[in-house]
């Protein structure tokens, strides 16, 4: 492993992160909040670890980024921008245990949007309204750092960078493989970056027409990364209003679109856009979901729900919100038909697409899974006839295929072995608890009944709480990067 | 498709069963009952499709059998043996409706133990012990014939026989592959049955020291095939019996064990078959869910439990029923807390051991899908080493790996899938449906909630019960056999 470089790209994430902090700085300044120095400090810290990374010597062999040491930049970066993101929480009393601030945070930068703050105001305890401006800024300004990433940032303000960082780059971006972008990687960057940006005011300007301008703001930034932390209590509900749900319903899908697409739109391939498979297959499975929970929400006599219109509303504010892996809620979906609860369950696993700030198994994953497999039995049944399996029009490599079965195989371990070990203690019921698993690891942040839109993760102990960070960490790093930190051989020779 | 090679291998099996329908027709007539005709008839609708296919001319090219075939005839036979099977049930009265029949006899044949036919003696409905002796033999016979299998069954009466047939063979056995028993198929097949009739013998003469004969012999006979089917509305609890639950407890585990074990025993290499590693590790695994469950369950407020060798008494039964997928119940567990049950779900999952009578995925094809998960990931941290994956002490082809692989992405797809579809109707919750769905896949038995061991399937409605029943069978003929059935491919050209 070459420390060296990995020190010094992690060097430069913490001067970006304590520059990140100067704007909850002003919004301190701004609702004249005393909260300013629960960011100082933390950006003190991050300078100290910062800037001395300028100063060690690094040339040539020492400067070389593989594999190993792109999927270490990684999951360093990330584990170390949390641990001092959950400090603003501390230092400004808002969450005072640094356990319950670090599963805030994670699940902040994660874009997971699962909380450990009380939405109950009937219980005497802080609510999340009760919150200064300034931290309630920072928690969704998490979700919006986290869903384009870190280290595309970097890459992003940064000149010309090391060449090899294209190994942290893959590991820090959504769905199975990046396409070819080595030599114009910073450019890319800065037009994914400014996509984001653009897309996220646009939210904004059209929230603004109903919402105060602080909900706007900050629903848009949490909308962005599809992390889904509200600052109302009853999240998206407390607005109760249809323009207010189609506009967040409309940007969940929008953030849930692979941002090449974007890319493809404004370069002007339009057509080719239009026409992408993963796009089609999400869209597809979006508008059938969305359909079928209405009619069973419709026809159940459990929900009181008289009105198709009303079942369409809720329907597809839930879809859009599972499935873009954002986690917003507008109504308690706890109560609805089994039938409903599976689709949603369903729709948590697969995600959005590929590229995008959603999680999830990702669609593309989704679809190269299904593809092979119906490939694999009829290879089965014509052992002589040459099955190629497609997809977005070109052949994929076996390698590919295995890579993905790889990654289907160990999302399932974890979200199994998670869910046993928050079990130890008996807070949770099954569905309880195997959603809260599958909620981490796939970003979303509700889960079922204890975990459930209008409830969240303060229940659990510290133990389950560390147990569930680490896993929404495994679920936005996408496995591999986690793994090889933590296993011994990278520290061999 | 050489359709004649498979009509004439079905008309042997055909005979088969009218064969096995003797034995209900002596119970009959040993207790006085007059159903000996629900038995006779079907004798002569078996005898009508059998006999016919001695006179089909083939010969050469006609009787050539690839995988295709050995798909094919499996499928087949498996569909017609259970479509003919339950009629007994209806003949006599002792279950009116078909398609609650069909579901009782492929719950057998696939040894999966689920049942339609109501416990509850305050319904005022029929309840199991109410049944003719003749019928409660019949549907534990099931259990006794499909854990072995018809095929080998046939393989070992039959003398001689097409080469071909290993494709069948292999189709119908457990595990990911056969071992090399090409030429002498037969008599490996007529040493296997000798194997299990010697053990469940054993089991009864075990068990007629403390329960009547009848008793005695059914729950033998469901034991060794891991079906589960029981004669009394509380199953083994019935029995209030230390002695019956260890008897039964220790046969649960010899018949999840791989039967090449036995005959390696049987042939004098002791020493190899101990070191097996799918023993060890299934072995393990059984050992490590008893004792987390039984201190779980001992420390749980909510069970009552007191003494903690009751906890293991109750906790060795269940880890055995379900990690052999036998679904035998001596206590509910529905009320035990979500670790126990969650590591319960979990047995049901991996299940007994490759080449036993017992389902689930299989102990075998689940340490290779970790030990090349393992694999790959070494690879991803050290991209030139040579990482090879070794089973039982051999290197692990490619090809291999890859099936297992392809089977597990499978075998979660239609888990799901049927979960979903049996959700349609508003019958169950969640984990009702799921469990109920991973219990006929993994041929179980009970489920948890409304499908626990106290409860059955009869609340479902026909549409579900006939996507369980089809489940069911997926999960005993291990999907392939099945999906190329289902496949267009299969009949173009």
């Amino acid at each position: 492993m070459n420390w060296k470089a990995v020190l010094k790209i992690l060097g430069k994430i913490f001067i970006a992160e304590a520059a990140m902090m100067i704007l909850p700085i002003i919004v301190a300044g701004v609702y004249g909040e005393s909260t300013y120095w629960g960011f100082i400090m933390p950006m003190i810290v991050l300078l100290v670890m910062g800037v001395p990374t300028f100063f060690i010597r690094a040339e040539g062999e020492d400067m070389k980024i593989h594999a190993k040491e792109g999927f270490a930049i990684v999951a360093f970066c990330w584990l170390a921008m949390s641990a001092v993101g959950a400090l603003p929480y501390v230092i400004t009393g808002a969450i005072p245990h640094y356990v319950d601030a670090l599963f805030e945070t994670i699940s902040g930068f994660t874009t997971t949007g699962a909380s450990i703050i009380p939405t109950d105001t009937t219980l005497g305890l802080l609510t999340i309204e009760d919150l200064p401006k300034s931290v309630l800024f920072w928690r969704s300004f998490t979700n919006w750092i986290g869903g384009m990433g870190v280290l595309v940032f970097v890459l992003a303000v940064l000149p010309k960078e090391n060449s090899g960082i294209i190994h942290a780059f893959r590991a820090e971006a959504t769905g199975p493989s990046v396409g070819k972008l080595t030599s114009k990687m910073g450019r890319t960057a800065r037009i994914l970056y400014a996509i984001y940006f653009a897309m996220t005011v646009i939210e904004m300007l059209f929230l603004l027409v109903k919402i105060p301008a602080f909900d706007a703001l900050t629903t848009a930034l949490a909308n962005a990364g599809t992390g889904g932390f509200s600052v109302r209590n009853a999240s998206i509900g407390a607005y109760d209003s249809v323009y207010v749900e189609v506009v967040i319903t409309v940007f969940m899908f929008l953030f849930s679109v692979n941002f090449n697409l974007y890319y493809l739109i404004l370069t002007g391939h339009v057509l080719k856009a239009v026409k992408s498979e993963e796009a089609i297959s999400f869209t597809a499975m979006v508008v059938l979901a969305i359909v079928a929970i209405a009619l069973n929400v419709f026809y159940s006599a459990a929900t009181a729900i008289t009105s198709f219109g009303t079942a369409l509303r809720y329907s597809s504010f839930q879809v859009l919100s599972l499935a873009s892996t954002t986690g917003f809620s507008s109504i308690d979906y706890n109560s609805w038909p089994t039938l409903s609860q599976a689709i949603l369950l369903f729709l948590m696993v697969v995600g959005g697409m590929a590229g995008s700030t959603a999680g999830g198994m990702k669609m593309s994953r989704f679809i190269i899974l299904i593809k092979s497999t119906a490939a694999d039995i009829r290879r089965l049944v014509h052992p002589r006839e040459i099955v190629t399996v497609k997809f977005e029009g070109e052949a994929v490599k076996q390698e590919t295929i295995n890579t993905v079965r790889l990654y289907f195989v160990t999302w399932v371990a974890i979200l199994i072995f998670a869910g046993l070990v928050i079990s130890i203690e008996t807070y949770g019921d099954f569905l309880t608890n195997f959603s809260a698993s599958l909620s981490c690891i796939s970003n979303i942040g509700p889960g079922f009944n204890l975990v459930g839109p209008a409830a969240n993760f303060a229940g659990y102990s510290y133990f389950s709480k560390v147990i569930l960070s680490l896993e929404m960490l495994f679920g936005r790093l996408e496995i591999f990067p986690l793994l090889v930190l933590f296993s011994p051989a990278t520290y061999n020779k």
